[in-house]
């Protein structure tokens, strides 16, 4: 390996790509922060990025040859051969990026989900640096999950792999996901589901609650009220930390991890949030498995990028 | 790769150990049938296995340099170096067999789990030898299951991956699971849990059953009977396979296999089984796994050798 190698880590979002230079130890030179283009389903998306790679090798006079190559999460399923299977938000049907970004750039270029991504950054990085297979769970407007054996992640036959938020897991529920299933994670224990949870909850007994003098009911305000005593928020936090630590139970079932990492926004309720998912989970798990570390992340937004890098990292290492 | 090469796979249960002669490319050349001997906390078993297969040796005027290995499944949890974490069935505590077994024989030696053993058979030579990633469950006395993901069987960091039989799937369930939980999938579904359910629906209604008219209840005879129509032996099954039908669901959301092995005795109940699990499964999936097919097993009892086999011939190809 050359002493000047360096690789570009790509968070592809919806609304806002996240672009990071990185040196091989995974030190974060520099980050960026670009609005995605998202017109004319999405045809314009790896052009600006190609673009915007060109200007700062320019800009920071790096020398091509010492570009391993790009790594880029996206927000869809993609499978091991680096095929995006339909990422909706951004308007693609199924596209090979990986051959496509290749050709664009003559960069290596390795491709991940954006959750598989995050796990990945986490493992390499952040609150699982220390553990080899790891699972994390992202809970914030939706709920996502990446899986980490032995160092590699998960992207499942379909590209579907840790899609936690998906799991089947409240037998009584009413209202259908988005996913046109009823009873998902998600539904109860998102940013959005927390909130729909805790308007159930308050409409369905007169119990006082300082919820009920809020304009608006947000997941922080569930778990600030409940720190601070409220019945109603309590019960709710009760609720869905219940099938989180159901759901990390069952993962567990499955792949036994070394680890277990919580990310995303509704994350910010910090151990609070964590010791009430550990409880619930060693309640439910296999003897053996009871007691596997449940840790924070700590990356925030920059998890992502951290991944991608890693990934294209160790796929240069392998054609050494 | 000598012309010669053979291998042995072993199936140590707590009853009979399955001694299989295999060639590379996996073809059963001879197998047998040995009472385990679990006197004395089990300290004679491994040298019973030596004995045994020396003799074979000799019988069959075989080279021992033409003998690349031992494959070893255990029923117990083994971890990625070849420790067995107390196999309570055999007497053993936490035992290094890997090294224990080189040190016997002077050959080299690989150990795994007896249930992923089945799940690498059934990979290599079974029900799912077109497909490179697997999620195999056994429904017998218990429920036990074993993942393998591109060819490679996952031991989990405790040794408890693919431990289906013990998530917590059953919320309303009132007594307790051997493994000192509630709700256990194995409390339903194996052949006691069904004969559990079975008793427990006849005792709450006055519905006609022909079941009622057995000495004996068994699993066999539940499917048997909802197959003719019986109403509550059929009860019986939609309720067990609607639970079987949600774990590979919660399966597919951690891992995405390509394809679903359904073994073990209850698993004569056949194409019927798997149609009614398949339904409960499609139902309750996230949509990208919906197609993922529901296979049988094939090898029957002797899946847990083929694997074995299979464990020490790719170990030796890693060596080479």
């Amino acid at each position: 390996m050359r002493i000047n190698n360096k690789c570009f880590g790509v968070d592809l979002g919806g609304t806002t790509t996240k672009i990071g230079l990185f040196n091989m130890d995974g030190t974060l030179i520099e980050k960026y922060e670009v609005p995605t283009n998202k017109k004319d389903d999405g045809i314009h998306i790896l052009d600006d990025i190609k673009v915007f790679i060109d200007q700062v090798i320019v800009e920071k006079s790096l020398d091509s040859n010492d570009i391993i190559g790009i790594g880029l999460g996206v927000p869809g399923a993609v499978t091991d051969d680096g095929i995006v299977n339909k990422c909706i938000n951004l308007g693609w049907n199924v596209i090979n990026v990986e051959s496509i970004m290749k050709e664009k750039t003559n960069f290596n270029v390795k491709v991940g989900n954006d959750a598989n991504m995050a796990a990945l950054g986490e493992y390499w990085k952040g609150g699982a640096a220390e553990f080899s297979s790891i699972a994390l769970i992202t809970i914030g407007t939706g709920i996502g999950g990446g899986i980490i054996m032995n160092g590699r992640p998960i992207n499942g036959y379909n590209g579907a792999a840790g899609e936690i938020g998906h799991v089947s897991i409240v037998y009584d529920e009413t209202e259908t996901c988005n996913c046109g299933k009823k009873g998902c994670l998600e539904q109860v224990a998102s940013a959005s589901g927390i909130v729909r949870v805790a308007k159930k909850f308050l409409n369905a007994t007169d119990t006082d609650s300082s919820l009920r003098g809020l304009e608006d009911i947000s997941a922080k305000s569930v778990f600030d009220e409940a720190k601070k005593g409220d019945a109603v928020a309590s019960e709710v936090v009760a609720y869905i930390t219940k099938y989180l630590g159901l759901a990390l139970a069952n993962i567990a079932g499955v792949i036994d991890p070394e680890c277990f990492v919580i990310g995303g926004g509704v994350s910010a309720a910090g151990q609070y949030l964590v010791d009430l998912i550990a409880a619930s989970y060693r309640k439910n798990v296999f003897h053996p498995c009871k007691d596997t570390p449940i840790v924070l992340a700590s990356l925030g937004n920059d998890a992502g990028m951290y991944g991608a890098a890693k990934l294209v990292i160790d796929a240069s290492k392998n054609e050494q």
